[in-house]
């Protein structure tokens, strides 16, 4: 088990050795170590070696000038100058804060960006502010054809929201627009399971079970041409909006290590407070909450879930506890860490 | 074969006679037939018997005072004053084009509504105006369980979105957030076929196939458990944000015809040229729509739709040839006509 302190600062220690500055690399750290205290596994230090493979690539800019390039009362346009997509998500997330303490709802875009971690992070932000988040974002690859195609020419394209409840911990849903993400899928392949029909097709259109051969079909959007049409909305809202890559323009950011991505998100901050009286708001979510949570259950089911209910309890218990490191994922950590020359993460 | 401005006059006519003023009854009535036009006939004349019975059995307020109750520069909450959901959403999104061509983007909540009709009526008011138009809503009966769950505290919570192009028609999305609509359901029982599985399930989880038997399932949200949480989400923004009915506050507009709803909606318009130039972004929305259209397509698919391409092109279509009632219904309104004492519709 790895305390959250400790793993924040193995993560920025190795971002300072690349050349990132030391406070950028500290608010890396702590999102990543944020993203693994969540139980959110697959974007946490896992892509630790990835990021730094793309920025020893010269694929990410290391001292970006993250700037608002437009801005009007209820939105602003960051330009990320293609640095690591946690600076320029905080950013955004920081200003459309900001902005919506006098506009009430706030809505910023970001283009020049890049992977971010998990969805939920930046949706949450505006909860401290007792404000709702709504984060949209292009996938960094392309997995997803449209309803009766073969072309892979969307992604996953996330949709996350944050609403502040009163006692109740807040909702959190963080969802890609197919059935599975394709971190899964590479999860499933890297334990040697299989998937469950559902979640890829062949090019024939029948079930893929096997996850080793994902590169032969695509992902299914959740509820068939709906999801399509999801993915599309998101990939236009969070890309081509922002001048965005979007479609053809994407490039996959496993293959292209150096090549800029010119990823496109964007946060929504809503503040409760200018549509009523919040006290109210918060105690009427919690109610929803007891109320789903204290209904009848299918048989065989043990307790009913709100989102973002299951990484909240994780997220106290790995903050009292530690964090869990997968043996494979804590020797992949040490091998790298041995060679950029920083104190090993060890275990205790 | 009926005119669409026949339609509307009709549709203006029946409401003039049950009280309604004549320039809300004309609103109602071109929103109620463009419904129709373009082929989204579960809300189009089909629902006028039913709003007549809500307005005498006075479940609805025929002569509301729709105001601003609050407002901030990105966003405004409506007070629907319990009219009709159209008067309700034509004036929020009139607002929010008002309020994001300074704003960029703007954000309006309704409360005290009643339905409106499709979604995308809404969504597509902005395109107008080169914008784009989000939409969320609270629909009006309780049809689906949280996830694992056996009391129905959610309703198909629509999304909807619409995306403006240059030469190609807009994009417009436009779905509930469970497999199938209600209305679908309705339709497969009047028309005496059985529903595919997938659609609903039955109190032990069991797919429920007989549309005679709805009363005994749910309704299954898309993707699951991720279906479970954006109709939670979308309910969060478009009721509890507004102080509209949510869970177990909403009442079933089909058994309580003189109960106020207190329905929530939401519009958000986005000015893409707050974003960067309006013609590039048409441009990359034409270049998207024609990528996905001419990619290859799986064996026996003879065309990949985008989201809103077959409505528009019966749009099209009726607007020329008229607008097709079927039989049974036109035999209901012809009815209608005459209880109430108005030209029945006839057909030509």
């Amino acid at each position: 088990m790895i305390r959250f302190e400790r793993l924040r600062d193995f993560i920025a220690a190795a971002f300072v050795k690349v050349g990132m500055r030391e406070r950028d690399a500290q608010i890396v750290g702590a999102l990543m170590a944020e993203a693994d205290l969540q139980g959110s596994d697959g974007h946490g230090v896992i892509r630790l070696p990835q990021y730094l493979k793309r920025i020893r690539a010269g694929g990410v800019n290391l001292h970006p000038n993250i700037r608002v390039e437009k801005e009007r009362a209820g939105m602003a346009l960051i330009h990320g100058d293609n640095g690591m997509g946690h600076l320029v998500m905080k950013r955004a997330a920081e200003l459309a804060i900001a902005k919506a303490k006098d506009a009430g709802v706030a809505w910023v875009g970001a283009h020049w960006s890049n992977h971010a971690g998990p969805a939920s992070l930046y949706a949450r932000m505006p909860l401290a502010h007792d404000m709702i988040g709504l984060y949209f974002a292009v996938g960094n690859a392309n997995h997803l054809p449209p309803w009766g195609g073969l072309e892979m020419l969307l992604s996953t394209n996330p949709i996350a929201a944050a609403i502040p409840a009163g006692e109740e911990p807040s909702i959190v849903l963080d969802m890609a627009t197919t059935v599975a993400a394709y971190g899964k899928v590479k999860a499933k392949a890297a334990r040697g399971e299989s998937m469950p029909e559902g979640w890829m097709i062949d090019r024939a259109g029948r079930p893929l079970t096997d996850p080793k051969r994902a590169d032969e079909g695509f992902l299914l959007p959740i509820g068939g041409y709906k999801g399509y049409g999801l993915a599309l909305v998101v990939g236009l809202i969070a890309g081509t909006l922002n001048s965005a890559a979007m479609g053809k323009d994407l490039i996959d950011f496993n293959r292209d290590a150096g090549g800029a991505t010119n990823t496109g998100q964007a946060i929504v901050a809503i503040d409760p407070a200018a549509f009523g009286d919040l006290a109210q708001f918060k105690a009427n979510v919690d109610t929803l909450i007891r109320d789903l949570r204290s209904s009848e259950r299918m048989p065989g089911v043990d307790r009913i879930w709100l989102p973002g209910e299951q990484s909240h309890e994780k997220r106290v218990r790995q903050a009292k506890e530690g964090i869990a490191i997968a043996p494979q994922l804590m020797k992949t950590l040490d091998d790298l860490a041995r060679e950029i020359g920083i104190e090993p993460l060890g275990g205790t």
